[in-house]
């Protein structure tokens, strides 16, 4: 199975992705027009769509760049945002989101990407695609524009589990580290662990046990740990990767946005004061134009489900098709890169040189 | 004693305000710039200012406007910012910062300022205030910029315990309903409690509990109490009091921080780009003068230590003088509100109304 999944990425060869086209709130012309986007960048695409079919192929049929490159499958049931994830577990076989799902499972794709209900997204994987071996919460990292030369920051947990002890703060650290490696394309990624303050008697208990157990791996990990961070080196450059439980992580992602969005509303009232600096706006759109691009949500777009057999991208449920596209894109170059099995040989070899330690710890010293 | 507090409140009465000169990262030339700021827009002030009378008294005699109502009361040892707070709680008695809250717990003065090292300040604090009964945390609360009528929202604790429970989460929506009461003129201020989603079976058990303590005080307390809230809602409009554990608040205050911090550099360079952008940029100043105004830090300068037998205004430790100037005017409102008293006054009838329930409990109910 690993041997064909490397066959697949290989050369000229197909990246297949499976594509939840409902559930988002622009609906399935948003994400057909997003995937025809990626599919015009990236001849090596394909596509698996899910959705009812009817809707989909006059949509898909209108759009020259997905001929012969996007499957159709036909499920005609829809998660919906209000759906309760316990609700979609049990009787959710019908929908698209289920669909998409499934084809990861069957190994027919590596990546799944979906606009739909996070928290019914979340359950679904967990029990259809299972946890990796070795790991025991399952997180979502998401990308942080920040002052580092690639742009962005690595955050993780952002909500998947709000509770996380020393050893899943662990796990957190090595799957962003892979995260890092083959989404942002860095070769040692600099890892903190979010606290409050960088002192290192400062914190909560299963922090400073889980700083301990991260500094003993980086090396062998080939990653940089520069222990505890705060809040204010999301954005910074001090690290690329940022380790916190969900509980955490969720206010801290929701707090940023909020307070992105608060200064985006005051710097446009701030312009639309008087005459004078409405003009003066109307010289300002390029830079304006210039700072949007550089923190449009849009163009961050995708939460990723990490520590499953599979890859889950989850879009944002306001993304129209720029949004889908820069989620297929990170998609593609997960895909590509065979993330997936990495971060599973990742997770592995630090959970075996864990067990040689305590099997030599049992049995004395090495000779 | 709260008979002679009233009576210094009143009419044109002064109100004496204890400052700490030293500690701040800008000396004491901006503490005394900033007080002599705040003297000049209300006559009604006095302060007793601490620190070495050789420094202070030139810096002083300078400022006409503090002629007559600023008391130097000497102290020559300075605790800085890398003072740790065990050291200082043993051997700081001959510092500014401990004279500052002596003249607080004499009664000299009902609020105290410092830029000083904020560990420090809280454990001195705490030693010499001592815990208002009924209170078990002390709270630092602080004012987060937010789309609200009074443009700002309170937020605590924000870092003076890394735990809370139930029942201290409930006093601080205790305390902070006071505080945006007294600090912002809100009459029935909105209360939230911080969780990552707003449906009520979500998040940690004892934000569970506390959703359930809060809500069975708020029409006796004289405040609405809006559930659960999340990270987008501390800039927002829902509520104008957030409450949540002193980690948590303390990550989502630098968070939000570090992005405002980094979208106005990103903006610096976005005008700086071009010399076209360079020229918008000049016709666009004073309106990005109207935005930095709006959430310019200087500008909701103080964190306020709450909970104590005294309230203790944090300034930052960065702060100018137009800094330290927020914070005296900040703590002259709370003293000229009788704040310290009120607090108390509020958690101990919170105090004998949990009392009334739980001798009812277990004396069956009242007839």
């Amino acid at each position: 199975m690993t041997s064909e999944r490397d066959h697949m990425k290989a050369g000229e060869n197909p990246v297949v992705l499976s594509i939840d086209a409902m559930g988002g709130d622009q609906g399935p012309a948003a994400v057909v027009a997003g995937i025809a986007l990626s599919a015009e960048k990236n001849p090596e695409i394909r596509f698996i769509l899910h959705g009812p079919k009817d809707q989909l192929e006059p949509l898909v049929a209108k759009k020259s760049d997905l001929t012969g490159r996007c499957e159709i499958r036909d499920a005609s049931g829809v998660v919906s945002m209000d759906d309760k994830p316990s609700q979609v577990m049990r009787s959710g076989k019908d929908t698209s989101m289920w669909s998409t799902l499934e084809a990861v499972r069957q190994g027919e794709a590596t990546v799944a990407v979906s606009c739909g209900n996070t928290g019914a997204l979340m359950a679904l994987s967990m029990i259809r695609l299972r946890k990796l071996p070795g790991v025991n919460r399952p997180a979502i990292a998401i990308l942080w524009p920040s002052r580092n030369p690639q742009g962005f920051n690595v955050m993780l947990d952002v909500g998947a589990d709000i509770r996380a002890d020393a050893e899943d703060l662990l796990q957190y650290a090595l799957m962003g580290v892979s995260y890092a490696r083959n989404g942002l394309n860095l070769k040692n990624p600099r890892v903190g662990l979010l606290n409050v303050g960088t002192e290192e008697h400062k914190g909560r208990a299963e922090l400073k046990e889980a700083h301990e157990l991260i500094g003993d791996i980086a090396e062998d990990g080939h990653f940089e740990f520069v222990g505890f961070v705060e809040g204010g080196d999301i954005p910074g450059n001090k690290c690329d990767v940022i380790v916190t439980d969900g509980f955490t992580g969720n206010i801290a992602l929701k707090t940023g946005e909020g307070t992105a969005s608060l200064i985006s509303d005051f710097l446009k009232q701030a312009f639309a004061y008087s005459f004078l600096s409405r003009v003066a706006s109307l010289l300002a759109l390029t830079s304006l134009k210039r700072l949007k691009k550089r923190i449009d949500p849009r163009r961050v777009n995708g939460g990723v489900f990490l520590g499953l057999n599979g890859t889950v991208v989850k879009s944002h449920g306001a993304a129209d098709a720029t949004g889908v596209s820069a989620a297929v894109k990170l998609a593609f170059q997960l895909a590509q890169t065979g993330f997936t099995d990495r971060i599973a040989a990742r997770v592995a070899s630090a959970a075996e040189r864990a067990q040689d330690v305590s099997e030599n710890e049992t049995n004395g010293p090495a000779i």
